[in-house]
This record gives structure tokens, sequence and C-alpha cells, in this order.
């Protein structure tokens, strides 16, 4: 068989100019150009128009392997994508389909047909990458399946800013949950109350944090929606309820630094004594339900019980930029990159 | 309403004669008398012929208060046992009755009807007290409930040759699984393996623990059955399989010592990467389903696929020593201080 050559048409991507050992920087980011190879058979050529970041990725670029796979410097930055369809050599795809996808940071993707979703063209790209992407879906069954809060109890929410978090947030409320959420900044807590629904947030740079804490939390915590480990995983620990549950999502806080906080104390006695379930999930295991998932959302959305949030960063040279400022706290909603039509 | 009186008559028990503030010994207990009170209404007054002494007991007596309670000294102390009963003033329970319950270390117990069990006079009261007791329902829901193994799956045991432990390999062995318990000793290894049908057994004292630990469990573990925490939970985080589970049952590393293990590392990275559910239970809210426990243990019994073992202590007086001797990793099965007839 032939090895498909490519047609010499070339076009922008971002590398890894060098796996950080502490906190990101643009410089670790290159913008670069790469030849486009012609899709095979099977295969679709995507024109990439937005692209989401997530702070899981930054796992990604630890020195330690994580579930987002060894860090490597020189190769394009992984991520997941939406754009339109120029090339198809799948007959499920047209051209001119709006997919979804493990693009990586580039304008011009080559994927396998079976590995994209075929997404609403009449959305935004933001929609498909924000709360109808994995952040979204994380969301979604990071609650209501490893959680399973139930109306009346309290949530707590870290990073509830977050691309995750803000959409917990919502879905708890759609529970009749109390839900209170910790977040980096007096703005972004003001902004959690006041236009998302939380009913309390703290800052968890506050000098009282820990009193703060518990005065947020008098019933104790039935649900606790861990994006950060470390400080708040500490002290949620000390405030659970009987039979409450933590969500272990992700853990940013141990991501952008060479020194993590060192694990939390009171393992396993608090779990004993409080009869704690505390599990970890990674999204991609409820492949096979994300329809159901989509699909309440998008109901909960239409009723406007469900307000997504994003950030938007225009040029694929602002990627870098976009991905420091996500770990550095400075975002509200999902990151999200737009690269043009 | 005229308070009850006591008959005058004295009988032995043990009281906590200090809190320990760091290893237990016999002299944190001390045999003395005390008067034993007449029965009230619905009460019934039992001669204790046995007590089990579990680890899970010292928690009861640290500086912190736990499930066990806040520790005290000069009280008698708590603890399981079976006697005969001697008065009864509750219509469902006769003279002559063997009961289980919360007798304390004592010669003569006053109890609520309401709280003892009737119990098979024709069994051992070490069969009541352990497989048929805490310590087997422990090992029946946190195996089977919390951490739910299935056929071919590798379940791994610490303390394992404890009155818990060695009754959750053989449950473990009847669900057709592949069993590697962690003990105290190379003689507790062999018996495990030679006369209670673990796979594998390891001395956590050996200089190569965490090399024999990774030989031990080739496939990864499927099921941690944690009694201990500290360093044997750090190590079997680092070796468990994609949607692991940990059943939190105790943590008597951290009990005995003024010094208890820093918590495990990797909480909660692993558990996001491996997508694994910790959880820590307490027997007691399993009470509406300890009659399915025990009618499904007692089969196994009857079958010959579970054989219950436990140490036998004589007399009030030997409480203490057997308490320490538990602790200190000396005994095999369960505790059983025997009072007389």
């Amino acid at each position: 068989m032939a090895v498909a050559m490519g047609s010499g048409r070339v076009s922008d991507c971002v590398v890894v100019a060098k796996v950080p050992d502490g906190p990101l920087s643009t410089e670790h980011f290159a913008l670069q150009t790469e030849e486009v190879p012609d899709p095979g058979p099977g295969e679709v050529l995507v024109r990439v128009q937005a692209i989401t970041i997530g702070a899981g990725q930054r796992a990604g670029l630890q020195g330690s392997a994580s579930y987002a796979g060894a860090p490597q410097a020189g190769v394009v930055m992984g991520g997941t994508g939406a754009g339109i369809v120029e090339t198809s050599n799948s007959a499920s795809i047209s051209v001119g389909d709006i997919v979804v996808g493990r693009t990586g940071w580039r304008r011009h993707a080559v994927l396998d047909a079976n590995e994209v979703q075929v997404a609403d063209s009449a959305l935004d790209p933001a929609v498909h990458l924000g709360v109808l992407g994995n952040n979204g879906l994380t969301a979604y069954f990071g609650l209501l399946d490893v959680g399973r809060p139930e109306a009346g109890e309290t949530v707590v929410v870290s990073a509830a800013a977050g691309s995750v978090g803000h959409i917990v947030g919502q879905i708890a409320k759609a529970q009749d949950c109390r839900v209170v959420g910790v977040a980096g900044s007096d703005e972004k807590c003001a902004l959690l109350v006041d236009e998302i629904g939380f009913d309390v947030a703290i800052n968890r740079h506050s000098p009282d944090f820990r009193a703060e804490f518990r005065a947020a939390t008098p019933d104790r915590i039935n649900v606790y929606f861990d994006n950060t480990g470390g400080e708040i995983l500490g002290s949620a620990l000390f405030r659970m309820a009987t039979f409450g549950r933590i969500v272990c999502c992700g853990a940013v806080s141990a991501y952008d630094t060479a020194n993590p906080d060192p694990s939390p104390r009171g393992i396993p006695g608090l779990l004993v004594n409080n009869q704690v379930r505390m599990q970890g999930f990674i999204v991609f295991s409820y492949a096979d339900r994300y329809d159901e998932a989509r699909a309440q959302m998008s109901a909960w959305i239409d009723a406007g019980s469900l307000v997504p949030r994003h950030v938007t960063y225009d040029g694929l040279e602002s990627a870098g930029r976009a991905f420091v400022d996500l770990l550095g706290g400075r975002t509200v909603g999902t990151t999200i990159v737009r690269l043009g039509d």
C-alpha cells in the first residue's frame, strides 16, 4: 500500500517547548508550523475553529505520568477542539460538518472519523467544548453518579468558578441542594453567588478560611466535589457528614507547582469515623452515557436553570497565555481559544 | 418512682487506670470490684462468661474522640461480652438464656433487654463473640457490601491474621478471589497460607516489603481491605487496579502510638488516576442485616469453608494483657477472655 504523502500545505500549531518543572509560563509553549497530512482512509481533515483548555491538562505536563499521559517536549499540545470538516474519507461524515475531537492545539487536524463526534452546527463551538463537552460531562457524572446528592443536602465545590465547578454548582442547585463554592478571589465569590446561584462562596485565600468554611457548612458536608486536592480537601475531610461522599475529580493544587501540598491528614481515620466514601473518576469511563447527559443538560439550558460561562481568547498564539491564566486562577467558566472560522 | 437500690453484692470489673498517651501496657488497667445494681424494669442481670477484645477499642482510648467515644480514666472498660441471664425483668428474655451485649469488662452486667441478643446456647460464646459477632459481621459487610469483590479479582487484607482479617480472607476465597494477606510475622504468614487458605501472605516487617508486595499483586489490587492505615495503605494505593476499592475498616497503625504514620501520599491523585473508591464504614450501620450475615456465615461454617479462629485468655484479670498482646500483634484470630461459667 502506498503511503499517503502530504500535500505540502503547512498550518499553525503550538508545541510544548519544554516540560515545566514549576509553575507554567508562556515560555513553555511555542507557535510553529507543521505540514498538514492528507487524510487517509476513514479519516477526516478538520479546520479547527476553537479549542478548549482544562486544568487537568496540566497533569499531562507533570514529571510523572498521569491519566493525561507522560509529558514530552517538542510535540504538539494535546487537547480537544471543534471545527469544520474540509475533507472526508468517511461515509458517516460530510464536508461542512462541525465535529468535536482530540485535535490538539493546531489549526488543521487529521482525525479518525470514528473518534470525532458530529455536533449541532447551530451552536457556538464554545458550547460543544464547554457544557456539552468534557467539562460539562465531568460535572454531570461526577456530581450525579459519583456524588449522588439528595434534595436538601449540602454540596461543596472547590475551584467553583472553574469550567467544571461552575456547572457542578448549577446542577447541584437543580437537585435542590444547598451549594457552597470555594474560589480564589472575592470577585469570583461575588459572581458565584450573585450571578451563578451558589448559596455561599468562600475565598480560599481568606486569612479566616477555615472558620469561614466551618460557618458555611453548619450541617456539615454531604457531597464535596474536589477539583483541587490539598488544603481545601483537608478542610473538607474534617467537615464531612456521616455517609458523606467526596468526588475526586482533580488535584489542581498539585499540578502547577514543584511543591504540592502534602496529603491531607486523617486518612483513613476520618473516612472510617464518618463512614465517608471518597471516589476518583475519569469522565471517559462514562462515554456510553454521554448522550443522556447532553440531552439532560441541553434541557436545563433551554429551561434557563443551567447557564454555562466561558472566557474567550483569540488566536492560536494566545493558547499558552490562556492556559497560564487558567492555572493562575484568572478565569471564570470554560476557557475557549478561538482560531477563526 | 423509687430508685432501685443495689443488693450490696459486689463483683469484679476492670477499669481504665489511666488514659494511655503511647503504647498500651497492662498498667493502664486495674482489676476492681463494683456493686452490682438490681436490674430495673426491662433490664436483665447477666453473669458474663466471656468477653471479646478488638483492636478498634484502642481508638476509644485515644486522646481525641473517635467513633468508639471519648476516653476516660476511672470507668469500666467498654466492650462486648456473652453470658447467662441470672435475673430478667423483660418478657422477651428468660433466666438461663445466653445473651450477647455491651457488657463491658465485668463479671456481672445489667443491660437493657432491648440491647442484647439472645444467642444459641449450644454454641461456644467464642463463636457468638467472634465470627457471629462484631468481628465477623465487620468482615462480612466490609468485604461484600463495601468492597464488592468479583470472582477472579485480587483481594488484599492487612492485619490478615487478626479477628477481622482472617475472616475477610476466607470470605474472599469463598468468592473465588485471589487473596493476599499482610501480617506481622513469618509465623502468622505461614499459618495464613498453610491453614487458613490465603494464596500469599507477606510479613510487613520484611526489609523487602514493598518489592514483595508488588510481586504478590502482579495483576494489581481490586479490593484492599484496610485494617491498618499507615504504610500498608500507602503501598496499596500505588498498586490499585482501575476501579479498585479500598475498604477503610480501621487504622490500627495509628491507635497504639503517640506518633502515627503520616497520611499516605498520592491522595487524591491516585484515586483519580485509577478511578478508585475508598470508603469507610462502621458495622453498626448494618444492624438491620445482621441476621442475613449470620445465616450466611453459619452456612459457610457448616460447609467447612469458613473456619473461625480465636485465642483464649482466662480470667478477667488477664483482659489487659490480652489487649496488649492483641495490639502487639501476638495473637491470631479473635481474642476471647473467659471469665468462668
